[in-house]
């Protein structure tokens, strides 16, 4: 299974998921001479995944970066997906889709088969189990995992996600009925019921869930309450969390990936040898994260 | 405003609006000989534009069934739209997303300018008001609008949407502060309150809310809690929704487009003669819904 996989290479190469966020100015300059956009995102991407494959436990890759650039952007998001999954490498679509359930379908054969094959999605929980049925034919295979967002990364987060919540729904009639709870909760208590036919050997499930390091206080609650749930943890890095934010995440040092791009991709910015050494950079970076990661984990 | 010009089309020429959702089940089966799908597709929605334009508010593209056939599919969706506004209607991106505030602005520039620019787009506002403000300077200009998820048509939309919700985060904190209500009210009261600074002439905001057809409660309730909300209501036909259902939406006849895909682009189904009149077709069902909602609201 491939959380199995995910499981396996989090152990051997540590947890650092690199994201692959490339925008016009992050790029070395020297990458965009005689080249589209859409074909330094490309080049610059490999050029990434190539130094940092034996450190690192997977790639993300947050589609809008390569939508802003039409058609051709996708293009470049396509080629970066196969050739990640090409070199052996594990791919998440952060493409967040959630939509009613034929529509849901057409996201699964557009991001789990096809052109924009990766092999995790992330998902939005907003309307419900409806959206996310529709991948879970390709979870029964194996070969596929989603993450579903908890509580994420941004300022705004708590707007909605903290709100204290009763439940009505009958399928939400639990131990907790009696007590309000922060609704990212209701929605761990959701992820980790839907995920329950799909854990696999390593003890986590198919089915894994999105919580910003940001929000200690969630991770804690999340790893603590629901064990079965592998943790996909943005926010590292630019957006504010340090390698002690986010070992809340773990247990035994494993069950979570932790995100950064700028951090990592954006490691030349400023250096004058940015244009031939960026991916040189970009090593360095993922290994000094893994390594203020693990200090805390291990 | 684009928000006013809206208004008045649904005035002129009533409030139908055609979800462009094709699939390879759906199209005539005469449309695929000799053509790529994705080329089918375009073909296909050209047509049921030219035969509905003079009859309907708008068009909403549902982009998962673009994204299903990869990057060629996604030149149909930039097609589609380019044919739409050339021709002068009002295109609708469908895309839902929602993300922190730095993807927001890719996804901003992705659906807003570019290859897939339209005049409105669905968020989700699962990520609170981040994930919203970096499409607010189109809005400021006027030119573009959003309708953010409120209430969704699907079965499982309860699941959280209904939660009975306290809130502790400040910015909620209003006159509702000491009763319970769904989270989608709290939405709501979000989305009428992010929406206060672009209420145009007609006095609808450029932030409308997306409210299903199917929950005809919620339709009720938003429509009187919120008069500056302009919804868009999908869920009519295939979903179940009819006339009656929807009419809660509007107000003295305006304030709410419904959108129908199956039930317009899919009327050719199992007739003879659909290779060479789906669009007759389509016109003759477009027409009927509109006569149906027409009859409720008038």
């Amino acid at each position: 299974m491939i959380i199995d996989r995910l499981y396996e290479v989090v152990r051997r190469r540590g947890p650092v998921c690199v994201g692959l966020d490339p925008s016009p100015e992050l790029l070395p300059p020297g990458l965009l001479r005689g080249r589209s956009l859409a074909h330094a995102f490309l080049a610059f991407n490999r050029e990434i995944v190539d130094a940092t494959l034996d450190i690192v436990a997977c790639y993300k890759l947050q589609i809008a970066h390569y939508e802003a650039l039409g058609v051709e952007g996708l293009a470049a998001y396509r080629d970066t997906l196969r050739y990640i999954r090409a070199r052996g490498a594990i791919a998440i679509g952060d493409v967040k889709r959630g939509d009613i359930a034929s529509t849901a379908q057409m996201y699964a054969r557009a991001h789990f088969e096809g052109d924009f094959e990766a092999d995790f999605l992330t998902l939005n929980p907003y309307l419900g189990f409806d959206s996310i049925s529709p991948f879970l034919p390709y979870l029964k295979r194996g070969e596929k995992g989603l993450f579903i967002l908890i509580r994420t990364s941004n300022p705004s987060a708590p707007e909605f996600q903290d709100l204290s919540c009763f439940s009505h729904h009958p399928s939400l009639i639990t131990h907790h009925e009696k007590t309000r709870h922060p609704l990212y909760l209701r929605v761990a208590e959701a992820v980790a019921a839907w995920g329950e036919p799909f854990v696999g050997g390593c003890g986590y499930s198919l089915i894994g869930g999105v919580v910003g390091g940001t929000s200690r206080e969630a991770l804690v609650e999340i790893r603590k309450g629901f064990p079965s749930i592998f943790l996909l943890v943005p926010g590292y890095g630019a957006q504010g969390a340090g390698g002690r934010d986010v070992a809340a995440a773990f247990r035994d040092g494993n069950g979570a990936v932790v995100v950064a791009a700028r951090a990592i991709i954006g490691a030349h910015r400023g250096k004058p040898d940015a244009d031939r050494r960026f991916s040189e950079y970009a090593r360095a970076a993922a290994l000094a994260m893994r390594e203020d990661i693990c200090r805390w984990i291990r």
